[in-house]
């Protein structure tokens, strides 16, 4: 059996050795158009920043190191240029000499992950232009920073604040540049909600961070880089990280139509509609484990999985395995990414793409510590659920903080491919001790928020739904206490602490109350319902409001 | 409707709460023999330590603060004596003056906790002793540390290597003292299997603790601590860390029988054999989730849950609801623990335990860093995992490290308590990016290679069953580097690196192989059982090995 793998970085590298443990007789070529295979790409931005020192540790193997453990025939600086299906061929040319050879195969996986949607062009005497996504990109982006001249620290332009923007910009200011970053939509980080993104964009600005939204890159020349809303920033490089597109024209050559997202559409096999022809990685469509849709998740992650699922399958249709493998599951789109000191964790969908798709949903925000609060250095967590109402299922969730986020998004995730139910968070045992959580962990928290709203024991109103209730006449009631009051208030509240509203004289009419996060709401609403009145309590409390109205309101309009 | 809710801590106050959140006409008493209701039970041994440095800070509430916001009736310094079932009324004792009051229930909740199973006898001129369960214990603890003569550190027994037990060492040895800690069993931690608790050991001795193992203190007197192998300790004082048993007398004088564990018996709803009484937390039997037998976990999470569960049956059965809640889940007993700069966690049963219940099962260790290798900080973590073979159900696990052992272990809790297989593991989409994890996850890890064994792809050897198989015949091999293997190497090991085995000659008859961790080992085994060789590999490598051999076998006589 010869099986051909185009690409050799997570999806296909992980596919080959897989195939190697289950095929020691197997003839395994993987053809790589760069230099390096099986190369750390997520480190890249780390090495940019210094965080990484050691340029070699991002090589994890080479050809060498492959042939020697798992006897694959690993080819760098080869490119597939077309593929014979009939045949069961494809044509490889040297990228150096430009010599071409046939190659047949029984198998073909495709694993050539994605490519920049566009690029700048870079104009003499102008900034550099560059984008971060291989060992070349990261020397050339090093080369210029080492050339810059002694004493200056330079200034760099990032356009695009989706993952690896962000990466760019945290490294390209911990190496001491002046960063401007360049961002299309109202906010950097566009799966989060616009009171998540909150979150972000202060952390970015309390690092010195020129944030542009609204606006894009429009030209660069020896002034400088020239923005769609007239501005110019004078700068020494331009990091162009304005996304992705799947390299899946290979396939469309070959008469394998891309998906609706221009991604190769696959079986839960990973199997294309040609079965000799299977496709991993950032190429392939995934399906949306909300939507049950195609759709595109960049993720080491799922391509090292669906790599080894490819493997799987060729060795079941090859008889070296009794059983198919089990089918791909869908894709829940976890990710996460430090922004400075801040992580930031998502998974599912946002409330904005909920909205979008005119699909039902209800949320929740808390703001709980990441450990108990008596216990020294607890970090305050942003948390966002989204749950279905009709099935109380978690559509989406959104964590951000300085420490913790990664396990409270993890468990989260795990609980949502596992079908439990929002309310369920509130009964999962989780492991507690002072200094790594709560006795009610925020997840816990969560589930308890999700089960007062699925029980209809509370009601809350958005933050972004407030105005109009106000304007409809309902009274909102600040229950927090006086200090907090007086640092800050929502216009036409009527304070009284939660502890005083057993006596105090209630306005009439429709009542929303309100406190810093929800908590006390939470028992000033129960209190007041009992008492006959139509109350709700503001989700995620002053917090939730107040970085809302920061940013933006228009993505609800 | 009146309820009385004896204990005023995790459970009970949890019941307190939330029951005026469900009925604000309620009359809610709380009885609780100490001074301190709500306070912070998990804290205590860090204010020992000084890590917490403000006693107020452990206060988490006064009768005062929920007289205000709940409306409760909370009093402290008074106990319940007897309970009449046929009249439903308590007799109540005021601790200080001994006048003794009859209160009358609709419904009573016993939330009395746990208390220690034995107690010391102190010597005049001897060590003091204490324990360390409340706000008087410390406050007893702090007198003696302070009272220390100047200059001097004081040293310290800690009797028994439990939760409590090893925080107080981690804080005394904190503080500065000269700390031994007497442990009845074989080693700390009884809930880890020997070769996991060895890092633990490890981590004791490397800050200098004085461990004495299979040994109990006997008597103690003006000469020091007098252990039952004959020695002798000096020590300023003693903390009585022997664990604790369910305080469950109360019912017992009541008629109301404990469990086989001691605990009270309970069904899903927390309601005891009179339905008229409700039991949360340590006091009550929670149910096994590995066994279904009735089990003591003495957990806060568990008894907030709990006290909630208690609160919404005592809503629903007053018509303030119109469902009952869901019944209580059975108990994971998901637990953490901080040993120095170790977190050590541990969901479900041990090895130990599994094989003492003669149950079969599969065992999976690991030793994945807790974020990308080439990352800086990458800490490595020690894993195992323990598998129902027939239906592939993770049975228990324990994870420990410097870094990221709270979060794997909660993702594998939540995916047990979701009921997804060990199998599944390997398909969990987790957060990734290289500060903050791997692409293949440390827990996706322990997946694959439960997935390798389920399908039959690999056949691994425990570390304790290495030395029969060797003397059966069976040839080990060491698939390590030269390097990995002149620092140290099995007895009987022939050493063949994994990368020359397709070329070397090799020893006849069964193999074994085995390299570091695992992994390679994984490779050479399905290199080697495709070439018709009878395979096994040594699971979680050398470094599983030399764990459990430094540690006793006699657990697996």
């Amino acid at each position: 059996m010869r099986v051909i793998i185009v690409g050799g970085v997570a999806g296909g590298m992980s596919a080959a050795t897989r195939l190697r443990r289950l095929d020691e007789s197997a003839e395994i070529v993987v053809i790589e158009q760069g230099d390096y295979v099986s190369f750390a790409n997520c480190g890249l931005p780390y090495y940019v920043g210094g965080v990484i020192a050691d340029r070699q540790s991002l090589l994890l193997q080479t050809p060498e190191s492959l042939r020697a453990r798992f006897d694959l025939d690993v080819r760098t600086g080869t490119e597939v240029v077309s593929i014979d299906r009939d045949a069961q061929t494809v044509e490889v040319r040297d990228v150096r000499t430009g010599a071409v050879s046939s190659e047949a195969y029984d198998h073909l996986i495709i694993a050539t992950g994605a490519a920049p949607a566009g690029a700048f062009e870079a104009a003499a005497c102008g900034p550099a232009v560059a984008t971060l996504r291989t060992i070349d990109d990261i020397d050339r982006i090093a080369a210029v920073l080492d050339g810059l001249p002694g004493g200056t620290t330079g200034s760099a332009v990032v356009a695009g604040g989706g993952f690896i923007g962000l990466e760019a910009v945290d490294n390209l200011v911990r190496r001491g540049l002046e960063v401007t970053l360049v961002q299309h939509g109202a906010h950097p980080l566009s799966p989060l909600d616009p009171e998540m993104a909150a979150v972000v964009v202060d952390e970015l600005r309390a690092h010195g961070v020129d944030l542009r939204t609204r606006t894009a890159v429009e030209s660069i020349d020896a002034d400088g880089v020239h923005l769609d809303d007239g501005g110019t920033i004078a700068a020494d490089i331009v990091i162009d990280a304005r996304g992705v597109r799947p390299a899946a024209s290979l396939l469309t050559a070959a008469g394998l139509e891309p998906g609706a997202t221009g991604g190769i559409p696959v079986d839960g096999h990973q199997r294309t509609a040609d079965p000799r022809i299977l496709a991993v990685g950032d190429a392939a469509e995934k399906i949306d484990a909300v939507s049950g849709e195609p759709t595109l998740v960049t993720m080491a992650g799922l391509a090292n999985r669906h790599g080894r699922i490819a493997a799987d399958v060729i060795a079941a249709e090859e008889g070296l395995f009794d059983r198919m493998p089990d089918e791909s599951e869908p894709a829940a789109g976890v990710a996460i990414i430090g922004v400075f000191d801040l992580a930031v964790a998502m998974v599912g969908w946002s409330e904005r793409r909920l909205i979008a798709a005119g699909r039902p949903h209800r949320v929740i925000h808390a703001h709980p510590t990441d450990h108990a609060g008596y216990y020294p250095g607890a970090e305050r967590l942003t948390m966002k659920l989204l749950v279905d109402p009709s099935t109380d299922r978690i559509l989406g969730a959104q964590v951000i903080g300085r420490r913790g986020a990664d396990r409270r998004i993890d468990v989260i995730a795990t609980a949502m491919q596992a079908g439990l139910t929002a309310s369920q968070l509130s009964r999962l045992e989780l492991a507690y001790a002072p200094q790594y959580g709560s006795a009610k962990d925020p997840v816990n928290m969560l589930g308890y928020i999700a089960d007062n709203n699925a029980t209809g024991l509370t009601h809350s109103i958005q933050w972004h739904e407030l105005y109009e209730a106000q304007a409809a006449g309902a009274i909102l009631i600040d229950v927090r206490s006086a200090a907090e009051y007086d640092a800050g208030s929502i216009p036409g509240s009527v304070h009284i602490p939660v502890d005083d509203l057993r006596t105090a004289d209630l306005p009439e009419g429709d009542l929303i109350v309100h406190c810093q996060v929800g908590q006390r709401g939470h028992t000033a609403a129960r209190l007041l319902a009992q008492r006959g009145r139509r109350v709700r309590n503001l989700d995620g409390g002053y917090l939730t409001w107040s970085a809302g109205v920061r940013m933006t309101t228009k993505e609800f309009a």
